[in-house]
């Protein structure tokens, strides 16, 4: 295979082309008017090597709703705050169920299944809280996101939020049977309120995969070599990436794709090729288990023509 | 990482030692009689790498029931038979449920969610018998495992399977229900049959890590050449192996392992490096998913030490 | 209200009138060709009380598959063999679920909910079994259906009995099911064996009503004064039947009739009126709940004109 | 039978004297503290015949919350106001689940399966609410209570409200999740607070048994010949308190009582004899399934000895 530079960028020029002139492109989520008012037509990558060579296509510098990809980075803050202790208020197992089932808690007690399923990020997130103001918490969540993409212009899309807050009954009810559980320790509306709120910070492709480099390289930060964490915790938020980070359609991501990746209901997904890059796409339209349609077949095509798969070259 | 042969030696020999000393050793498979009676202390490893060296430690020419491990060759086998049009008999998603569950094919009406699940398995079994007598497709299974581990000795301990075939009410009851779904093709009986069979086949870890090198080497057999499968659908088998392989256990072992994997209830697991090597490891103590307690932190240990995860070096 | 045998007869006849003319008939029950060969048309009505009145109208003379509402008479013969012990292989509740779910035994471990949804009927049937051959116990609830209903000419329809045999797929796989909790004492073949034929006893409207007059009239035969069982027994039976009696409609029938009933897919219903009438309606269409649609109409309006809702006159 | 005034002063002067001498007596509630604070030793039971014969024992006297059995009377108000129109908002099956499953719900959408069991209470109190403010709906429900019982004085338990509303975190779960299918049409903190104060409505044995006088009775208030509801519709609720009434143990209510009835985690269990008697019975002890442990022998016995159940003499 070809790891060069110069390939890496023809092939995801290739893709942006592909891709802007597919017709089938899925369909934009609606359930929050903030989301559904995005171009479907829209399409964005970003690639950085560990070697910190920029690779984009497409609208790579247009911001939106990264929505779960966030999971990612609280995840990861929660994992720095308490260690292993996060275990006892979230598992590490896919869930076999959609994104938003509210039937796993029920057998399992109020623990969710893993991080990535809307349950389990609210629990991370109610850890993250930990007693404080949620404008504490959503303050460092916001702090590590701009040190990670060494970009202080992110920020928090506070009408997307509103929005999410105002119709979010289903993420009310899976806090609140947390809750009854004692899953969680802070105030039902404080977890969801910051859980709401780093769910609509808006980024770019190119600021998203700067942002996860760390993933890629052993937990540092390659430009800076400040170890964000340590390179077991970076392999294992990356285990967690591949079985559970696209819901009920996590199999078949491996499957196809075979890079530990999340994705988001607004169209972006984040992918992680250990060892080789970071990469960010972006296509706001959806299939049927909510994730990106072009953003998984960029990620599909990526990873073939550059033998990125972690399943075989 | 340094992946020199006398490296993988030297890691080999130093896990069959620290395993050799190891009090938890968890429960031997209790459910049919055969099993029962092995010996909770034996361990074997065999190790080989992507140049044909063949690393062994402990009991790796003792054989063992492979049991769920022969379902990563079946669904190879049914694969090669009718291709992509196997999907429409199994899904390829985590279940989210034990390995024995009957509740999932009840929420989708007869269709097992992957093809190592015992329903799916079943379901894959029944593609392979298609039409035949079950002497017939049970020869075919055969043939193939001799093939891929160039040993002809290899065969069904008929103990093993009869007495899972007296006992095994449950998988009686899931393919009575897919049958009723008419998810299976041939007689209930007829399936059956075949299914306890190869899960019967006695192997040992050097003939399992030798049947399972093209998993490793894009799909061919790293000493005759031969093309086992596509370099392609080599990924994709690993893909499902590291996110349905262990049943309820399958994001614990990607988290803490990181590597494709299948176990079987025998104790033994197969391990697959992609493009470094096929690995077979046995301790027939299991842990609460039923996966071998030891072959699991051996597993972990081997991945560590060689560098060998796929989320990482 | 008027409960005269003039009036009653009156009633009937209303009845057996407007259900022949309503075009709203519901569905034959297609699952095996000999149910599906009914005439939609049919509608026989049969009441007998507790003075020994006997009132028909319709087709009240001919013979029909009686399907589950044998496992009235299954419950009664298995709770004088064993008393209360029947509840260890069986509960009592209402189970919220279609007739043939599997999940609910997953949940329970094996153990049926009601003795009328088809896993409690089985095991209900296995208890009947206890060890004999499956003739001897089917010879058995042949001798007690034609023992209550006076009528020596009651016979299994082998046809019936043999096309369920054949495509009995989801009842194989409840049997199994249970089988592997131990639920079930017998070989899984002798209990389908004889719950397949006991479900294809024919009757007609005037030969149920006539076997059901005990549970009318506080467990006692009228017209020979026989004991068939004690008082309570009898009203026990009448309350499973009232809250079990129509799988997943039974709130409906309590709410719409008021009378404790137990339906067949084959369309009879019958009814208990306590202390007042032992009544079965037939009409081979059935509605979503797989229930006689114009039958439970039929007792609907006569529980109305005689006043004989249990739930207040 | 024996039904003079003067047999069943007897009896349930028997039944009080037999019951306080009872060891086995149930656990007290203790999820809410103003709960847990009730004397264990305490029972009343009070018996209103049609005649307007009011006959009591024990503590018939003491007011207790009466929690769910509000829900009786809720539910008459709702049909009063929209008519069989609510089944659009909540079933009439039997749940087959604990009083406060959530699965169940996401089965259905949404919906509950009935107004008996938590989600479908709230369900119907958003209906009565129908874009009121709380207070004059709550007003409402306070003032047919005090309708019925005769008597000005009952009123809500505020210091139990407030203790419900501050733990009620189950119901919030299911409220939010029915919100989130839109089956809820006000704010889901306005239903959930006239929620938590009807269920902390305090009433005596006697003040209950005035109130449901008018569902053993054709749907007239004895006294006064003031008709509640239609007869119909009276029949129609004691049908659903037969079915529903007891969460997951109404089988075996209905099994031993043989009466319809509901009852409240405060250990009250209100039943109906149709044309012969309201009852009111509390012991704050209870049983696994929630229900008043001395209240169901209580009841049991009662029937027995009056040859007051519906299934027959």
């Amino acid at each position: 295979m070809n790891h060069s530079p110069a390939h890496l960028e023809t092939v995801v020029r290739e893709i942006a082309a592909e891709m802007a002139v597919r017709t089938d492109r899925g369909k934009v989520a609606s359930y929050i008017p903030e989301l559904a008012n995005v171009d479907i037509d829209a399409f964005g990558i970003a690639v950085i090597d560990t070697d910190g060579n920029v690779v984009t296509g497409g609208d790579s510098d247009v911001q939106f709703s990264i929505q779960s990809i966030s999971k990612v980075f609280t995840l990861t803050i929660a994992l720095g705050m308490v260690g292993d202790h996060l275990w006892q208020h979230v598992g590490r197992e896919p869930s076999g169920s959609p994104f938003n089932s509210i039937v796993q808690l029920e057998r399992e007690e109020g623990v969710p299944r893993n991080p990535f399923i809307n349950a389990g990020a609210i629990a991370v997130t109610d850890v993250i809280l930990s007693g404080h103001e949620p404008r504490v918490a959503l303050g460092e969540i916001l702090r590590f996101m701009r040190f990670l993409a060494q970009d202080q212009s992110i920020k928090i899309d506070e009408k997307v939020a509103a929005s999410e807050q105002r119709t979010g009954f289903r993420n009310a009810a899976l806090a609140n049977y947390m809750k009854s559980f004692s899953v969680l320790q802070n105030p039902v509306e404080y977890t969801l309120g910051v859980y709401f709120h780093h769910c609509a910070i808006a980024m770019s492709c190119r600021q998203l995969a700067m942002a996860a480099r760390f993933l890629a390289n052993k937990g540092r930060d390659p430009s800076t070599g400040f170890q964000v964490v340590q390179a077991e915790r970076a392999r294992r938020i990356n285990a967690i990436m591949l079985t559970c980070g696209h819901y009920d359609g996590s199999g078949e991501f491996a499957y196809r794709v075979g890079l530990p990746g999340k994705s988001g209901v607004g169209g972006g997904i984040l992918a992680i090729a250990p060892g080789k890059a970071s990469i960010a796409v972006w296509s706001p339209g959806l299939d049927d288990s909510g994730n990106s349609h072009l953003g998984r077949i960029a990620l599909e095509t990526l990873a073939k023509r550059m033998g990125w798969s972690i399943f075989g070259a």
